[in-house]
């Protein structure tokens, strides 16, 4: 099984699953499209042979069958794995985790278009000139911290659903946006970005995003230069 | 078990589990609630007790616990129902139905801004015109035409995995946009949108919309007045 990802320091959507998979020591290979978003790049190429939806993440079969669509891979990945609680065991915190994940899903425009993951780049005063210009942004952030809330309050934490589940991974980036654009959130939801940039899969995949020094213009609205010192405009 | 709706002529979120339970036979009540996007309108002081995502479609049990998302809802429902064939029951066809589920729950982003759905309205001069000057509604159309003619090429159809299930419910609003707007598609794709239309939980939501009258300017782009000779601007 091999997941079909993009750089790692900037594919939000490509964290996902594989952060999931480590999570649950799945077994997987991965292999990296480097991005390259003009028309009839390799990496456009290259996707093109693997799912005619043309995104990553991928999820490859040994015999090329593809799942695509990071909601769908997250679920089949459960579907195929009944032994491990990808999903809460309780019904209904099971029903509450998906909610969240459909939510993220579809929702919270401003926060993805507004701040882009950027793992490696500290872009702390870009957030803070957000957070003052984007009142849609302030109201992503008010939601996500309700939500987060409430499950950990009903949990007891130190994840969303009590153990790590298919809801953190998914919220995985959203813990770097938040991290890299200095965004403010409260005490109990502190607790849980600290615990989530400890889980070993998190961790692993940030040390890979930080060792891949690869400046993707088309995804820096806010740098002119990558790497630890990377230059704001 | 109740299902929280929007207007049944525009509310193409809410269109999706309220096809997928009247197509399983699975009892529930509806409550609608309507449209006004207005800050405080009690369409938001409704929903503000149902739900802190604030949107419709919202599954309710009894007690109030409250399942959000369109996709949420369906998950829910098939793991309510393992009874049923809501996901196909063929491991690799389930996975490829969330896969376009998925991609549509995130995607299609000029097919749904552009042409959002108008169950009453005859909009196939709009379509016309965006057809000709939306090169992504046309590269929207394309991509669905193509995953719609894989599914049921290898299905057989008439639905998209052979019997109807969650991802024909999924693209049940697609498919009035696709017939109101006039938009083209496929020989195959045209059988498919008569099954779809045919089908009884597909057509008993479009009579309830047909009956409503009930116009919301918010979600009328293109139409000065509504019923049936509602003029365009
Ligand atoms: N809904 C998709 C979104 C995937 C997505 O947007 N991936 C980006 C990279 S993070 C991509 O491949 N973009 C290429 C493109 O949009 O052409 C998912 O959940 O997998
Ligand atoms: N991702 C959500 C989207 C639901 C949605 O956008 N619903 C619209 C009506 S079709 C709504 O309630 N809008 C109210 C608002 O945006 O304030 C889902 O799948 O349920």
């Amino acid at each position: 099984m091999q997941l079909v990802i993009g750089n790692k320091n900037y594919s939000s959507w490509s964290m996902r699953p594989w952060v999931l998979l480590k999570a649950f020591d799945i077994p997987f290979s991965e292999r990296k499209l480097r991005f390259d978003f003009t028309p009839g790049s390799s990496f456009y190429q290259a996707m093109a042979e693997v799912t005619p939806a043309a995104k990553v993440p991928v999820l490859l079969d040994d015999d090329g069958f593809a799942v695509w669509d990071t909601l769908a891979i997250t679920e089949t990945i459960a579907d195929r794995h009944p032994e491990l609680a990808i999903w809460p065991r309780d019904a209904r915190q099971r029903a509450r985790a998906r909610s969240l994940c459909a939510e993220m899903h579809a929702g919270f425009g401003s926060l993805r278009g507004l701040c882009p993951m950027n793992i490696e780049a500290d872009l702390s005063a870009v957030g803070q000139r957000l957070l003052a210009s984007e009142p849609k942004l302030r109201a992503d952030l008010a939601r996500m911290q309700a939500a987060w809330e409430e499950a950990l309050a009903a949990s007891g934490g130190p994840f969303l659903f009590g153990a790590f589940s298919a809801a953190d991974a998914y919220f995985a980036p959203v813990v770097m946006r938040i991290t890299r654009y200095g965004l403010p959130m409260s005490e109990p939801c502190q607790r849980y970005l600290a615990a989530m940039q400890a889980h070993p899969a998190v961790a692993a995949w940030v040390a890979d995003a930080l060792a891949e020094q690869d400046f993707i213009a088309d995804d820096e609205p806010y740098r002119v230069s990558g790497g630890p010192q990377g230059q704001l405009r």
